[in-house]
């Protein structure tokens, strides 16, 4: 852990690793006193022992880093600690042995340069030739640890191997986590909702896609920043993970967005298929996470509830307006914002067949209709990133209406009013722009056809970036605005909300009153 | 503070706090051990206590935070403690004296209901009528400050009235600077940068603008989280604002961007022209700081710098991608990310006279030419958040090239040799969407004509958005990936940031080879 960079982003995981008193965790604090401001005593002298003593961990100082010896007993004793985390706070000198660098900001941004680089050797007594200089002594240490490991591989080998012969089923089991695969049959126990089973908010629909399959999928594991009765993503009958059992699956993050969306990437190297939940709006918080997660490729999924200004009174402090766009500028990032309980279940599927990227599903807070997929199309179309709902009348449509999420189900009640006005309208849910740029160019012509240019979309979100799919002469029903305190029904009415004004919006774009 | 939410994301603010000796902060922590959750023994066991000792806070220990003289003698002891910031942890009880609620997460997120109240009522020996019933002797005790702040306003205005007479010219600073006033002349300090002076960083160019308008803007204060040299913005012969010494204008905010921002916008509130710098990639860790500084419309100014892959060698972890379109997408957040020194002081000019909403200013890390104003349209044009830089020959353009930043020059470049090759094109500088959007039609079309179908935006940056200015007919040369490692001449050649690149893709748009 260098200087004080990762200091402060790492607090919400040192008091979570307190919490779970996790003692094969040990940090290293590289105490150099250097920031790249100048000495960390601008800014930084809260007692830093002391803060991690307090999260419950256990604290070595070394007034020396270059003792290797004390080094080397700081680790063992870290490691022989029981119950805890290990803080081993080092006092170490940035740019050691360098004549003029040492303990200098100058040398935390840039290199020495050539000539410090000779003065420092020339000071430590070491050859000057080569340039990269590596201690035979040093060399050969590494080098030991290559064959203590092939020596660890073949004994867990051996180890494993005879697990196998007792144990072939568990076995198997643990071969396919290895290879990244999912159980047989573990798709078999996604939900089917019916329209009666509605109104449901697309949380709850969650909730039940989650525990449904969390039996037939050992490796789901999740939980909440101190949200989960709200984003409903608590594991019935399932334990907590906590200190000292640690087979539980339902994690209690606390308000720690930042660690949440760490540990979820963590469990996604390791193989496991994590989840972590919160309130959209606060997924501004889990940000550099989930961008990580996009740049390793890994299949983190993070759950954001009440995803929209919808949420009602909780204000505008609480209501999502940027964040649908700004996840969806997020390189590799697959964000989901699924119309109903079955375009959920659907999401959940993809999330989880996912390779090499996150995915973020966006919820509501609102209860919304179960759609009847006899008269409309399947939630299928969901893993297309977005599919035709409901289909003009004769050869093409006059406009196009697309919606994500909640507001689909006013696009329907609009199409159904122009339908009966005799406008030639089509319904498009587009749950996810990412999924449908995957797609080839002939079934994104299907459905948006380029000759069909009036376009009206419905977000309950910025309209920012509506604009490739709306074109120049199409509109978009957003929010440009912060939202407000009010019940939902209230905001929906005073924001434009509903299928009245989307039906206005659709004449005066196709030029009628 | 309630429970644990503000516990975590005010961690960064209390070490600060600490660090700077802020005995006029007082903390109440109220203690009341319930979380959304439940019991907040569930994910929250450190020590709070020795946790703020570690920041440096007198901290204090209530067991009974309904014991009113307890609480008053406790605000009393903060008040008096010098030299530190104050924590009181007062135990107390969520939905205290409901029978059935009192201690449980159940009061937490939803109101009690009617009966409850009822019971609750009963219980505390409250009459039930009237529903909202408050206490005389309640009522009476908070009427008393209306009288009190009536005493302290005349005390004040009496004392002022005093100073006034004895020094008229700072009372008139004064009263100007509560009005939100900038000083007579400021404006007439900002350099104006001549082609010689470059090549310059736009980051280079912000820094000797606030070194120059600084002596004339006496409310101008800021700071950086720890990256001063490398964003330029240090004030220099300014004291640094420290501990006991809290006249200085150049804050230390350590690497702690969450808090920065926060503290921006606290000054702002105050009337003081408040910046604070930073990475762009580190933007996402201000991002809910932005948005509060939008959403409570005060100007608090945010410098990122390093703003594209072209800050080269760090790779793609430090390279922003996705944050110029995520930043565009905050409803009332001005950003601007200027073409060259010029541009960048009209930008700090335009930042500093605006009122209600934020200001980011994206400046680059690698050095830019700075424009020769004679030859191209003059630097005033960023105020309209784009202008033509440089006009076609003939009546109307085949195709118009659109940059910000960084991109400018390599627009111009790419305009010069299609002109060369006889190509009618126009280059448009537009480093801030936010002014450009709020200019008349009439403009908008001037700058960007509709009937100009043939339009190449050239951004190193994600080209979410874009599709609103270059239209279903036109092309972006953007990253639509993360970047890599490597020196920012090779990146550009790599991800086609090249004159080159860019009079090719043109052709291609014009339909030629």
């Amino acid at each position: 852990m260098p200087g004080t960079s990762a200091w402060t982003t790492s607090s919400e995981a040192a008091s979570l690793a307190g919490h779970l008193g996790l003692d094969n965790l040990i940090y290293l604090y590289d105490n150099n006193h250097i920031s790249i401001e100048g000495s960390t005593d601008l800014a930084f002298t809260e007692d830093r022992g002391k803060r991690f003593e307090a999260y419950g961990w256990f604290v070595q100082d070394l007034p020396d880093g270059n003792d290797l010896d004390a080094v080397d007993r700081a680790i063992r004793a870290a490691q022989a600690e029981k119950g805890r985390p290990s803080l081993i706070i080092a006092r170490t000198h940035i740019a050691y042995g360098s004549p003029n660098k040492q303990d200098t900001a100058g040398a935390h941004g840039s290199p020495l340069g050539e000539e410090e680089v000779k003065l420092t050797k020339q000071n430590l007594g070491w050859p000057l030739e080569p340039k990269f200089y590596i201690p035979e002594e040093a060399l050969e240490h590494f080098r030991e640890a290559i064959d203590r490991g092939a020596r660890a591989d073949a004994e867990w080998q051996k180890q494993f191997e005879a697990y196998r012969r007792e144990f072939p089923a568990l076995a198997k089991e643990w071969d396919g986590f290895v290879r990244g695969e999912l159980p047989e049959g573990w798709k078999s126990k996604i939900p089917v909702f019916k329209p009666s089973d509605g109104p449901l908010a697309t949380r709850q629909a969650s909730g039940k896609v989650l525990n449904a399959i969390a039996p037939g999928l050992p490796t789901l594991i999740g939980g909440s920043a101190d949200l989960a009765p709200s984003t409903d993503t608590l594991l019935k009958g399932v334990a907590d993970f906590q200190k000292g059992s640690y087979s539980g699956r339902n994690l209690r993050f606390g308000v720690r967005e930042h660690a949440m969306g760490g540990i979820l990437n963590g469990m996604a190297l390791s193989g496991l298929v994590p989840y972590g939940a919160t309130f959209l709006i606060f997924s501004d918080y889990t940000r550099p996470t989930i961008r990580l997660a996009a740049l390793m490729e890994v299949r983190s999924i993070f759950v954001f509830t009440h995803d929209s200004v919808f949420l009602g009174e909780d204000g505008p402090t609480h209501q999502p307006i940027e964040h649908l766009p700004a996840l969806r500028a997020i390189p590799n990032l697959c964000l989901i914002r699924p119309a109903d309980a079955n375009e959920t279940a659907v999401a959940w599927r993809v999330a989880i067949e996912r390779r090499g990227g996150p995915v973020a599903l966006a919820l509501t807070r609102q209860s919304l209709p179960v759609f009847d997929r006899e008269k409309f199309a399947s939630a299928e179309g969901l893993a297309r990133g977005a599919y035709v709902m409901a289909r003009e009348k004769g050869d093409s449509p006059e406009i196009i209406l697309i919606a994500s999420g909640s507001e689909v189900a006013l696009a329907l009640e609009a199409f159904e009013k122009l339908s009966a006005e005799g406008v030639s309208a089509r319904a498009v849910s587009m749950p996810s722009w990412d999924l449908f740029e995957k797609q080839p160019p002939a079934y994104k012509d299907e459905v948006l056809p380029p000759s069909v240019t009036a376009r009206l979309a419905i977000e309950a979100a910025s309209p920012f970036g509506w604009d490739r799919y709306v074109g120049p002469r199409g509109a978009v029903i957003g929010m440009s605005q912060f939202g407000a305190s009010a019940p939902y029904k209230v905001l929906a009415e005073k924001f434009g909300f509903t299928a009245a004004s989307i039906v206005r919006q659709a004449r005066e774009l196709l030029g009628r009153r």
